[in-house]
């Protein structure tokens, strides 16, 4: 299943509310041997000053998960901003 | 479905090889009225910029796929680092 499969599917039940979205994911795999610092949480930070760059967003607006199992890590920020009045359409 | 477990179910098919793996999805769902720019693309650079600030990548290690349907865009970037052989262990 693509991620445009998976993300359709997950837009269903929140379809019709007219705010844009923007949903990061981050899955980092370590293989058994690797040494590499847990640097997600520093990594997460960084992607929201960047993004907040392109796109006003608020602390509020910004919600945060961290799934870790064995040695897979998945980070999920959903962003979701809301319209300004000027952009609204009741169509 | 969680991203954890979509993540699990992705990595059956490429068990067994020690290499650390970083992929990032960007989903990106704009409102019918939304005058927001397209800022997928520059972003996606961005991303990759923050990201060699933490693990050593190469360009030739990054695959990057995007997908548009209507109003959702979905960026998926996916990173294999090769494991240096200090790290390797073979068990």
């Amino acid at each position: 299943m693509s991620f445009l499969k998976f993300f359709l599917g997950e837009k269903k039940s929140s379809a019709s509310v007219a705010k844009d979205r923007l949903q990061i994911i981050l899955a980092r795999e370590r293989s058994p041997g690797s040494t590499e610092p847990d640097f997600l949480p520093a990594l997460q930070k960084e992607l929201i000053e960047v993004i907040s760059k392109y796109i006003k967003i608020n602390a509020d607006d910004i919600k945060v998960h961290l799934d870790r199992k064995d040695t897979l890590e998945v980070l999920e920020v959903k962003i979701e901003m809301p319209q300004e009045d000027k952009n609204k359409k009741t169509e």
